[in-house]
């Protein structure tokens, strides 16, 4: 086991301020509940970190397997329910990606890698809901 | 039930840019795993999420109550796996509230309250491993 430590202080009516890795981060709540959006919500980091997380898997396995890419775009999608806890409910990633003569099996068998095997934010998030995917190939030539 | 989605394009080696509420966010790994550090690591940002929810929670409830504080920094300790898929485990939050006389049955009725109803980054994690807090009242007079 690693120790991991990190910690935020109050900086504004709802703002909080942290260093994440070195780097500054702000997160506040918007307007209308008191915030002055000077940074994101908090929940929506962790789809975020599931988009960074699995994202960075995909690349680096792709690039292991000599796949080159032109462009990847991730996205996911979810429900959010309205009764407090507000959770996300049936979380579905989209990988679009972009080369030429991309071969399907090799996409499809490391966004499973990831989200089977690597990627700890998908091991931790699937705990509360499920987690599906979708591959979208779009070819560099047409 | 509301639908939720986002999106992030990979901009360099590892590291993938979105908007989030308005916000510019890049993400990046270290350079030791082929990334270029533009940005924050993806999974910590499930810890700096659960502490800008719940510290939001608990600065609204607060206010509800008329508890005026000084200060407020939150910290979370938690242990990671080092084995694939690498999580957290025995996540830990500390709440370091800084005020004149802090009522210390208002301030853990208000962490509770967030906790164990208002959370939603609190209900997910939760589902994944055990989340405890500790409430540390620091007086401004002294």
């Amino acid at each position: 086991m690693d120790k991991i430590s990190m910690s935020a202080n109050l900086i504004d009516n709802m703002a909080f301020e942290m260093d994440l890795n070195g780097h500054r981060f702000i997160m506040d709540a918007n307007e209308s509940v008191g915030g002055n959006n000077l940074g994101p919500r908090p929940k929506p980091l962790l789809l975020a970190g599931l988009i960074g997380c699995t994202g960075m898997d995909v690349v680096s396995i792709l690039k292991k397997m000599k796949v080159e890419l032109d462009d990847l775009n991730i996205s996911v999608e979810a429900d959010a329910t309205t009764e407090h806890p507000k959770v996300y409910e049936n979380i579905k990633l989209i990988y679009k990606f972009r080369g030429r003569d991309l071969p399907m099996d090799k996409l499809e068998k490391a966004v499973t890698l990831s989200q089977d095997r690597y990627c700890g934010v998908t091991a931790m998030l699937r705990k509360a809901t499920d987690i599906t995917h979708e591959i979208i190939i779009e070819d560099s030539q047409n």
